[in-house]
């Protein structure tokens, strides 16, 4: 038989068990945080038709797509994110659901990108939606949603900044420089990383004349801050149309159902480079990382299922950025990566004495104490070698003499103190002092 | 725009939010399981080398492969289980594994089958593996997690029975039809469902003299029971190979690694269809629901990695059957299917006091008490509704005079109480009392 080379497909990665259960971990908590404020999970299929998940017109994201025909000559494509399936979701499965609707998913994408550092081309997103409401309790939640996930994971200095995208876009219409409104926005979008002045000069290249940028310019002095302050400054700007003032009042609503909340600026710089937000949108940063840029972000989007559906359903929604925060609770050393959940290592010594073991593992493990148990009679070094190599923190060992005493000799290998304990109790008792 | 048709692709599902949650919530206990065992979790890509993934003689599988050719050309497919992808995983990243290596693994996997009932061509294996020794430790403690995964779940009445391929082997060369052995095995693993009339009579067809059947017959004859029990029926039918020797052997040793452990049995008729086990194997069966056939099943392999090492590496898996133990729970009323983990809604009376009752749901979610609060100014005939509609049996409201009182109107809509209240401790000491 022909040996063949284990080889990854270019872009692709397999997680280790060190990576595997720390994303594990994190997804949990996130999951138990998106449970505990009533959203509920949902699936959809990996593999889709095609037509329902690009447009024809749409160039750059099908040239991403892991696209071909299947047995059935059907045209298919594998998902390259969350939204466009929920879109689907929500329209096929709209009389079996409760609205307003709150689901999140978790689930692998494929985009067929060029590899780079840290970018692959099967990644997890993690999504939460608000859907079919247009109260601006939506919002709230979300953003209180953002702030309990990221305190469940311990990162405490971080910021959400928020923003309305009306206000812009009615500054265009009053400065007339709406047509290329997306354009503005993606240069406004970069001011964290370019700069004030590089934003103006770029404004310039995309042909404004100085008084739009005058305009734009004494806009984005407004900045960042808390939320009343900002809200004051934008009242001033006196601009009068439907449309910013629409913005106003749901920044001032939002403002209000939050109350006082920590860890909310708004932020008249935020645009989001996403096209289909239309409303107040969001962005989150770590303020001891901000070079990782932003953990968590989204806002409100008009109309979900446009393709599927003449009725309007209109909905928030909020992505975070898994990898970055798996990178950045790393940096803040707030992830302590382990190779097993077990800190207690039960040794071999000789054949007969296994099952008297494996019953102090059984009681540990229904106290809810992870315990491995190994499983050939090596030399007792290697047994030790294998809990140092997975950070195993305590030994048990038991042979005859242990059996006729019935107890267990118990080895803290960190500080090499050594006990006899007679059963999983003291055990556990030992342990949770160490940790007080 | 067209208005597209929301369609999934023949064989594919959504799962709505009472499903997906369930699946969920099921998950989320047997990780636990594993991790207490000391099993982590690893990631494999969904898309792989198709010649990675399959031999070139292996027709039935690669007919139903997802397989096409890349944007680079390359031939690649969605893969059809966890297992293949094991094996390249363990070859590719043996150096960064710590041996014996304990994995599980849950994700998606795809086979262009014919869709029957029940059956689609994506869905979810739950495999766990331990690799890398040959100690009969693995296969004892592989057992012992199927049983507390299952108690975790709440099945008490179930049999996991016990096999060695070894046994059925050593008859096939005593009496020569080894040569058959495959054909003779999957004669036998049907006993349960055809009868032991039909599988004498299926061994006619198979071509076996009188003189072989009489063999299988008597040995079948032994039946299932307690370990002990059918170690001493084996004993006595005096097969003298090596083989055979070391088939007892086994048994007897894993026979005294378990212990005294309920729920399982010896019994000779048990087979499993896949080829790659070479010794100890096992399925599980629920008492109460035993038309839903193995619930939990596996064994020892000799060689997982031969395709990609000369190394031998042999180890002990199971895979669990998410689906079915999903149906058979729903069957035993161990499931209560929920469209929210919220048991409380927030109302909305007016604008004003929104804040004031989000502060209360967040105090409530900070205690680990999930809490939804409704998003619209709707009559509350219609919030009810909604509670009534995701089974959430506690609703809250407040408006101006509530806030002037400091408390909260709490309803149990179940049995029509109605309380202030004047936290968040009130409203849990209430509902704990109620569930005592």
């Amino acid at each position: 038989m022909s040996i063949k080379k284990p080889n990854l497909l270019k872009g692709f990665r397999d997680l280790l068990p060190k990576e595997a259960l720390t994303k594990s971990d994190l997804i949990y908590k996130l999951k138990n945080q998106f449970e505990l404020f009533g959203f509920t999970p949902i699936e959809t299929p990996h593999l889709e038709y095609t037509e329902l998940l690009i447009k024809e017109s749409e160039g750059e994201i099908s040239k991403q797509l892991y696209r071909f025909n299947d047995n059935g000559d059907r045209d298919v494509c594998l998902r390259f994110d969350l939204t466009v399936p929920l879109a689907r979701f929500v329209a096929k499965n709209q009389n079996d659901l409760i609205f307003p609707f709150k689901r999140y998913a978790i689930g692998n994408v494929f985009r067929a990108e060029k590899p780079q550092f840290g970018r692959y081309r099967e990644f997890t997103q993690c999504d939460i939606d608000f859907i079919g409401t247009e109260s601006r309790l939506a919002e709230a939640e979300i953003l209180k949603l953002i702030i309990s996930s990221l305190k469940s994971l311990n990162v405490k200095d971080f910021t959400i900044r928020v923003n309305n995208r009306k206000i812009m876009n009615s500054i265009g219409i009053k400065y007339n420089f709406v047509k290329i409104i997306g354009d503005v926005l993606r240069v406004v979008d970069k001011i964290d990383k370019i700069g004030r002045a590089e934003v103006i000069n770029e404004l310039h290249v995309l042909g404004l004349k100085e008084e739009q940028i005058l305009a734009i310019s004494s806009f984005l002095d407004i900045g960042r801050g808390e939320p009343k302050e900002i809200l004051e400054k934008l009242r001033a700007l006196k601009i009068e149309s439907q449309e910013f003032t629409e913005a106003i009042n749901e920044l001032d609503e939002l403002q209000s159902f939050l109350g006082e909340t920590k860890n909310i600026e708004y932020d008249v710089t935020i645009a989001r480079g996403l096209g289909y937000y239309t409303g107040i949108v969001y962005e989150t940063n770590l303020l001891e990382l901000p070079e990782i840029g932003s953990v968590c972000s989204g806002g409100r989007y008009d109309n979900l299922t446009q393709n599927f559906s003449k009725q309007k359903m209109s909905g928030v929604g909020a992505s975070f950025g898994l990898d970055r925060l798996i990178t950045a609770l790393l940096e803040l050393k707030q992830i302590n990566q382990r190779e097993t959940k077990a800190n207690i290592l039960c040794a071999q010594i000789d054949k007969a004495s296994v099952s008297y073991i494996l019953k102090l593992a059984e009681e540990l493990r229904e106290k809810g104490v992870a315990v491995e148990s190994y499983p050939d009679l090596s030399k007792l070094k290697k047994q030790f070698q294998y809990a140092e190599k997975k950070n195993i923190q305590f030994m048990v060992i038991a042979g005859s003499e242990e059996i006729e005493k019935g107890v267990f000799t118990f080895k803290n290998l960190k500080n090499k103190e050594q006990f006899e304990f007679k059963n999983a109790s003291q055990i556990i008792e030992y342990i949770s002092n160490l940790n007080e």
